[in-house]
């Protein structure tokens, strides 16, 4: 079968290799369709990071560069793995990404496998990807979502959830004010899940592109522009000069954190989303005098059902983030150069393995 | 009466003045013993700080320099205002020191008055203080101690009760355990709460006197110094490689930060107790993929009832913490200078206002 694989930073090839056996315990899935994810981006740009380097392989998964990418999947079930009773030949699924130790409990009694040692995710450091035509998946991370949900649609569920867990650590509620630093695909998909719980949006997003899509999907009924308007008046005009209930950052700029220290309300809560490669500064002061919360989010965790929900009952439209759908061998050219070069135009990029 | 009037930087006064009118509404205590603070210290090293200066009254109070000092007191009844009919002559009280505006709810039903605009102390922007033989506080400040607590003590419950609130805001349990940098007064008195909760708590401190008090009075169970040995890796033997359930930062300096990011396990808290006077480096990778919570915390809010709940009950023994009591005339030479010259060899010194 066709499948992306990783080598090294800046070679990523599209190969031909041996479809994954269905193991017992595992579903085989033909993959409908895997987004491109800023993660992939940075292994390309800057990694290998998640991804374990040749010769070094990953502790839980034994494996290391190559190995196949994409973690954003969709699919249909074609094999069952032995012991498996409650997945059908033909359902559709989505994956949870996870590689997770064997000794972890990841059930959904736990709130914190996500944070086991070691975790990494499928498409990342190894246990196939997404992009390629299959992928035999551990049952616990198979996710079935019904006939409803465009498989389209479905890849997106996946950064969906990471919007989901994030406005879980937030704490937010119906009623709140959100202000959300960034307009990429994260910030957006944050976005979806707020307006979903009737949570006020705003956005603070230099690129106009982005600002309008924000407003055109509905996501948001607030959006600035911040080198030209001044955030903290805004959202305090707002608010009845309260300032925001809760905030996300989702850029891994400086001037971001700050903005969202000043337009937080004391006992506001600022959840940190993007991955940032260097240190933050932090006014303490504020953080202490407001008794300011700032809380790190990574991933999800027992967040798939729940996104899910969202889509199904209509809550979040996920197809206007689909912004284009292109083959594996167009990976590269059509994918990753015009996210990388063109990145205000895009959302979310969408490959189809089997073309 | 006897009052410390603070007129600016350096220039603290020990002056006769007017004793307060006792108000309707307001209660007229005879001060028994009052604290020196490390905001008074800054306030004469670096300020003025909290204390409106000359020519610039507080919105709330009306008042600026001189004002009378003195936040942490205890006290004796000897009048009532008109309308008060729950507080007797006679009584035993402390104050909470809050300086908060008219038009915001202060009852127990809003447990953010503390960071109400313009929120300011009695004893630095006005309303008299505890360094003065009298003074008239609003009914809603003044708690009634019972008997069973000693005078002296009492004037500690105000540094307890900031103890107290930083324990509320990391959401501790029975059974955590609690990583604290610096066994300054606050960090002490924080650690007596926690102790008192049932949370084993560890202190990294490099004064060596600091340490023995804080095994002295049995409010840590290990005493680190970050000079000598590596706080991380003794957090980690003794909590079988978890890492410290929650953390409190208590001595404004970046490494003791840096120390608590490393030491707390994935979902940690961390609680800023210190006020900095600069901003921090954040590690912001760790505060992501740890899903760490830093948290600001700043004075109390309906937390003095509990705070001398703990007293009373014995279960937090104030009485280790004194270290001298002197008269009001010796304020800056056996008060201030110590503190601020023999800074290890001291907790709490207490001011007998009468003497």
């Amino acid at each position: 079968m066709k499948a992306a694989r990783y080598y090294d930073r800046g070679d990523i090839r599209i190969e031909n290799i041996d479809a994954p056996t269905v193991e017992p315990g595992t579903v085989g899935i033909d993959v409908a369709f895997c987004g491109i994810c800023g993660t992939d981006l940075h292994e390309y740009l800057d990694g290998p990071i998640f991804v374990p380097p040749a010769g070094h392989p990953h502790p839980i998964s034994g494996e290391s560069a190559p190995v196949t990418l994409g973690h954003e999947m969709s699919g249909v079930v074609y094999e069952v793995g032995e012991g498996i009773t409650d997945i059908a030949v033909g359902d559709h699924v989505v994956v949870e990404p996870y590689i997770i130790g064997d000794d972890v409990d990841s059930s959904e009694n736990n709130n914190a496998y996500h944070l086991s040692p070691d975790m990494n995710f499928i498409g990342l450091a190894g246990r196939g990807g997404g992009l390629a035509e299959k992928i035999a998946v551990k049952r616990r991370w198979v996710h079935v979502i019904g006939n409803k949900i465009p498989l389209d649609e479905a890849a997106l569920i996946e950064p969906l959830s990471v919007g989901y867990h994030a406005y879980k650590r937030s704490d937010g509620k119906a009623g709140d004010f959100a202000l959300i630093t960034g307009a990429g695909p994260i910030g957006l998909l944050t976005a979806a899940v707020l307006q979903a719980q009737g949570i006020t949006v705003a956005i603070s997003e230099p690129s106009e592109l982005r600002r309008q899509k924000a407003l055109e999907t509905g996501v948001a009924t607030h959006v600035f522009d911040p080198r030209e308007s001044d955030v903290v008046a805004q959202v305090n005009g707002l608010t009845d000069g309260r300032g925001a209930d809760i905030a996300f950052e989702c850029t891994s700029v400086q001037p971001a954190l700050d903005t969202l220290f000043a337009a937080v309300k004391p006992t506001g809560v600022i959840v940190v989303v993007s991955i940032w490669g260097h240190p933050g500064q932090l006014d303490m002061q504020q953080l202490v005098l407001k008794e300011i919360d700032l809380r790190g989010t990574i991933g999800y965790v027992n967040s798939h059902p729940a996104a899910i929900a969202l889509v199904q009952e209509g809550k979040v439209n996920l197809k206007p983030f689909i912004t284009a759908k292109i083959g594996l061998d167009d990976l590269i050219d059509k994918g990753f150069d015009t996210l990388i070069n063109r990145n205000e135009t895009a959302v979310k990029i969408l490959v189809d393995p089997r073309v």
